[in-house]
């Protein structure tokens, strides 16, 4: 059976699955990142994973290949280079050490690269040549397709859009301190961010006058939001207004024929696509109006980050 | 001889020529666009202006095709489309009616696209595969290519910078009504306008204060910015702040290698490039830092417009 391993990289996890040509994750595990804080030592746990899925497959494998999403990653170098968020410093040359481990082929690329990769050959950007995957987790990130192939930029650095300065400069500071830049707005934590901004202003009763900012969780904003709470309501249409003119900016660039919200924020559902679409719509262009839509994953049946990652091995069959 | 021809349209005058591999014009001619408000007299006008070009060179011709720069250009259906500049309204099926009159390739994009196309063939960004032209005239136009393809994006309207909301909502209007659009600040118009703002702003004496708008000239403020003049000054430093903060933030779809400055406005040279460089590297990411230029075009020997619009063809050589 032809299978590609995906690995997802993340500051607390690791996950790895192997990946067949429809883009089902048919074994998986994950571990904690955190708990090899050296280098060669997370390396070998990872190819020791890799070969572990093999066996668990019932039948023989062909591995195509390995491919990995991670934070700061350069696709062209093979290295993830000064990400925040993981222990090793510096730049870290992934694919030179894992070439001296494993003999197949290996692509790396940053994870809302690879979200958009398993966008288009397994989800719901099946048949586009232009769009655009916004990930709203943590941070905001984003993955750009144009006439069919990924906008990687000069050494691997494009699609950057959380810290576009879309704000004015005495807003809120990002996570890599950009003034006014998109996520401190548009994101998981951006929106809690909202909620004590609005709660700084408005005087409205709310339940998130009792609790703290490290207590408050996404899924608690959209259940008050669904049960009336003045403060949830208000925050989703500020972030909704923030994103949709945000995008229709965005459209400016590579026209795309659809953007997909993807990650912690997007499963807000309605409360986050509704004002989005229709703030952008009041912001687009006359000769965009009408063509560009905004939806959601086609992955969420699957194991989207391994699975896009694996994405990287199948795109190149 | 193996020769394509370029053509210019514009709101004034229509330039065409015959461009060789190297990209220089070997003949060329204009007319002004104004005289044939009747599309059909246009295109006729057109394809004999290339036949009498054709003749004009000594030697036997292979036309390999025509390649076409137009504002508001569809270059996925040949079409002109609402140009604001054009006597031609609504959609012009310009591919489909010049192939009534001539049978060799026809191509068509607009006119920022066709610039960025010469400068990779034929000027300063030979050898490179990602990098933005950004095009400084009565409004601001971008090309952008991406690991050498051009961006055309879904229906062909991708790179449109000039209507980016970059400044608040108070500010200017640009000239499709967007409020605080890029081109409001950055382009030959945009420079004026902020010589008035200025004067309205500040009491230094300034020969601009004895000059109407409609009498102002971009030469003329590069001359006087060369005396010393404090309001010509102040706006190459206004308008470099704006660019410079604007080409950083761009800097996070593409990646690109360089950005290069065209046209009216750039032809103010170091008074424009310099503090758009000063400002662009104050708020480029770490990440980009020592990445991006900021270069000029090579195309100012050659007849930038008409051999842009023939790179169309010779790029698909």
């Amino acid at each position: 059976m032809d299978l590609a391993a995906g690995i997802d990289i993340g500051g607390t996890k690791t996950k790895l699955g192997l990946v067949n040509q429809s883009g089902e994750c048919v074994v998986d595990m994950n571990f904690r990142t955190k708990e090899y804080p050296d280098l060669d030592e997370f390396l070998d746990k990872t190819i020791a994973s890799v070969h572990s899925l093999v066996a668990q497959v019932g039948s023989p494998v062909n591995l195509l290949g390995i491919g990995i999403g991670a934070p700061n990653a350069s696709n062209t170098r093979g290295t993830i280079e000064y990400a925040p968020n993981l222990y090793w410093k510096g730049i870290v040359p992934l694919l030179e050490k894992l070439n001296q481990r494993i003999d197949v082929p290996l692509k790396v690329t940053n994870d809302a690269n690879a979200a958009a990769l398993g966008e288009m050959l397994f989800g719901n950007a099946k048949g586009m040549k232009d769009f655009i995957v916004i990930t709203l987790g943590t941070g905001l990130g984003s993955g750009i397709v144009s006439n069919g192939s990924m906008v990687y930029g000069y050494d691997g650095f494009a699609g950057e859009f959380g810290h576009f300065a879309m704000l004015p400069e005495d807003g809120r500071v990002d996570g890599l301190g950009v003034k006014g830049g998109l996520e401190a707005y548009v994101s998981a934590t951006g929106l809690k961010r909202t909620i004590m901004y609005l709660i700084s202003k408005h005087t409205d009763d709310s339940r998130f006058r009792s609790i703290a900012f490290n207590d408050l969780h996404g899924e608690e904003i959209t259940e008050a939001a669904e049960q009336g709470d003045p403060i949830a309501l208000k925050a989703f249409e500020y972030t909704g207004q923030i994103l949709g003119k945000a995008l229709a900016n965005f459209t400016l660039f590579s026209q795309p024929e659809a953007f997909f919200l993807v990650g912690g924020l997007a499963n807000c559902g309605k409360w986050i696509f509704e004002p989005t679409q229709k703030y952008m719509d009041q912001h687009l262009l006359e000769m965009y109006q009408g063509k560009v839509k905004i939806l959601s994953s086609g992955m969420a049946e699957k194991n989207a980050a391994i699975s896009g990652a694996a994405a990287l091995i199948w795109s190149a069959q």
